[in-house]
C-alpha cells in the first residue's frame, strides 16, 4: 500500500487539504478558497493545482494511496454532494467522479460528520470503540454514527442526522432544514445565539450580554460571559447542555453506544456545557442505559481534525481500475 | 448442517415452541404456560421435556442445529434475562446457560423485538432488505433495528429501546419503563386504551366507547367503534398513527432505513392506523428522506411469527465446543 493519502475538508468557506501518512501525522497542509469559483470544474482545476504543488514538495508523488473528501451532504454511496448546501454550485455534484478524473487516484467522499467520525476512530478519542456517535456541535448540530465498528450510511447514504430530531413538537424554533423545532436549532452555535436572544428578550435581570448588540450576539459572546461568572449565560449553557442531554438519551435507546464525542466550536465550552449534559443525560435515559455511556470531547487537534477525518476515508479507497482497452469495434450488420 | 432449528417464544404467559425447517415452515408446535414454576430450574426441566417429547414425535432426533429464544429483556451478548420483566424468577436469569446444560444443543437468544427483526428478514416482509426498523405494537412498543444487513444490539446488547423515546417532554404520560412520555405510553395497545380514557374524561361528545366501563377499555374496544364508524375511535387512531409517524420520523434521522415494518396486534388496525401514520411519517420526516421508505406490514403469520423468529436465530448458534478433558491434578507445592 502506498504511504499516504490525501485528506480534504471542504467547507463553505475554506477547503483544507493535507497529505497524511499511515500515523495520523498531517505532513504538510494548505488551503484554497471554496466559493472563488463560479464553475465546479474550476475549483477542481484550482484544488488540482494546489494538491499537486503540496505533493511535489513534500516528495510524495506516486506515493498517495487514495483522497478522502468530508463536504456538505456528500454521499458516501453515490459520491455525489446532494441538494440543500450553501455552496455556490448548483447540486447535486458529481465529486467524486470529476475528482478521480482529474487526479487519476481513487476517491472516497462522506459529510463531514461521518469523516470526523472516521478520524476520530482511527486516530482519536474513540481507537478502540466499536459503538459510538460523534456529535458536530458547530453552527448546525452533525452527527456520525458507528455500529460494530462501521459507520452508519442507511440505505441511500444520508442516515445520521441527528441534528434534525425534533426535540420540540410545539412552537419549536424554525430549523435550517425548513422544519420547526430541531435540535440544531437550540444546540448549534446558532442555536445558543438565538437561546441568548431569546433570554434577553424574555427577562429583565442584568446581563453581561446586554452590553453587546442584540441582532450580532454569537456563541463565543455567551461563552465569555459565562466564563466570567455571568449568570443568564451561565443559564444559556444549562438550556442547552439539557436538550442536548434529553437528545442522546433518545439515541441511547436507538444505538446503545458505549460514548458520545463531542466535536465543535461549542463543544470547546468545556463544564460550561458537559456538566449540565452529563447530568441531563443520565436524568432522562432509560435505567437500562444509566451510568454506561461516556461523554467524550473529541481528541484530534483542531486544526488537523478536518483533514485527519477526511484522510482516514482515503485509506478505504479501492485502486482504479485500469483503462480498459477499446472493445473491438462490433461486426457491421 | 443439521436440517431443523427449535425456535421458542417466552412470553410472560405462554412459552411457545417450535420446530421449524430450513424453509420456514414451522413443523411442529407446541407451548407450556411459563409462569407454572416458582423455580427457573423446573421451567426449563418441563421446556425439555415438552420440547424433547416434541421432537421425538417428528422424528427430529439429533437433527437440531440450534434452538433460538426469544424472550423479554434477553441479552445477546450476554445471553441473560435482564431486570425489570414481567417473569416470576429473580433477574438477571443465565438463560442461554441453563438451557445449553439441560438440551446439550447450541442456544441463542435475543429480545422479542430482534427476534422478530431476524424472523422477518429471513422469512417475511423484510426478504432482502438490509436497512429497516420492526416495530412491535403489542401491550407495549418493541424495536428491532437491522442497518447493513445486520441486528443492533449495541455496545452492551440492549440496543433497539424505541418504545422508550420521549415523546412528550411536559405532562408526559407515566411510562412502565419509570420515565414519562414514551412512545410506548402513547403508541402501544395499552396506550391506546389510555387514549380512550383521556378523550371519553376530557370531552363531552357521544360515542359508542362511553357504553363500555372506562377502566376495562382496550384496544380492542376501540378497534371495533371505529369500524363501526365511531368519530371518536377514529381520532383515537389519528392521534396515535400522527404520534407514530413523528417517531419514526426521528428514527428516518438516525438510520434512514429503507422500511419500517410493523407487527403485534395494533398493527392490524390496518388503514386505521396506517393512514395517519403515513401521513405524519411524511409530514414530518425530513426532506431529505421524504417518499422513500415503505411503510409495510409483517408477513409473517401470526400464530407462526414469534417462534419463527426465534428459530431464525438458532440458525446462527455454533457448535457446543467439546467437553474438554479434567485438565491433570496441578502438582502440589
Amino acid at each position: 500500500m502506498k504511504p499516504y493519502v490525501i485528506g480534504i475538508d471542504m467547507g463553505g468557506t475554506n477547503t483544507v487539504f493535507g497529505i497524511v501518512d499511515a500515523r495520523g501525522i498531517v505532513i504538510a497542509s494548505s488551503s484554497i478558497k471554496t466559493a472563488k469559483h463560479a464553475n465546479f470544474d474550476d475549483y477542481v482545476d484550482e484544488l488540482y493545482t494546489e494538491v499537486t504543488k503540496l505533493i511535489k514538495e513534500n516528495d510524495a508523488e506516486g506515493k498517495i494511496h487514495g483522497i478522502g473528501i468530508g463536504a456538505p451532504n456528500a454521499n458516501y454511496y453515490t459520491g455525489e454532494i446532494a441538494d440543500g448546501v450553501n455552496l455556490p454550485w448548483p447540486t447535486p455534484i458529481p465529486l467524486v467522479q470529476k475528482m478521480q478524473d482529474k487526479f487519476g487516484i481513487p476517491v472516497m467522499t462522506t459529510n463531514d460528520a461521518n469523516a470526523a467520525a472516521i478520524g476520530e476512530m482511527t486516530y482519536g478519542a474513540a481507537r478502540g470503540l466499536k459503538d459510538f456517535i460523534m456529535i458536530t456541535l458547530g453552527t448546525g448540530v452533525g452527527s456520525g454514527i458507528v455500529i460494530n465498528g462501521q459507520v452508519v450510511y442507511g440505505h441511500d447514504g444520508f442516515a445520521g442526522e441527528l441534528g434534525h430530531v425534533t426535540m420540540k413538537r410545539n412552537n419549536g424554533r424554525l430549523c435550517g432544514c425548513g422544519r420547526t423545532g430541531c435540535l440544531e436549532a437550540y444546540c448549534s452555535a446558532t442555536g445558543v445565539a438565538r437561546t441568548a436572544r431569546e433570554f434577553l428578550e424574555l427577562r429583565n435581570e442584568p446581563s453581561l450580554l446586554r452590553n453587546i448588540d442584540i441582532e450580532t450576539i454569537t456563541s463565543k459572546d455567551v461563552y465569555d460571559a459565562a466564563v466570567n461568572g455571568d449568570k443568564m449565560a451561565k443559564e444559556i449553557f444549562e438550556y442547552t447542555g439539557n436538550m442536548l442531554g434529553e437528545a442522546m438519551a433518545d439515541f441511547a435507546a436507538f444505538s446503545s453506544p458505549e460514548a458520545f464525542i463531542l466535536f465543535g466550536g461549542l463543544a470547546k465550552s468545556g463544564e460550561l456545557l458537559l456538566r449540565p449534559l452529563r447530568e441531563s443525560y443520565e436524568r432522562n435515559v432509560m435505567k437500562t442505559f444509566k451510568g454506561k455511556a461516556r461523554i467524550l470531547l473529541s481528541e484530534l487537534k483542531e486544526a488537523d481534525a478536518a483533514v485527519l477525518g477526511a484522510s482516514a476515508l482515503g485509506w478505504e479507497a479501492k485502486p482504479l481500475p485500469a483503462v480498459p482497452a477499446p472493445a473491438p469495434a462490433a461486426p457491421e450488420a
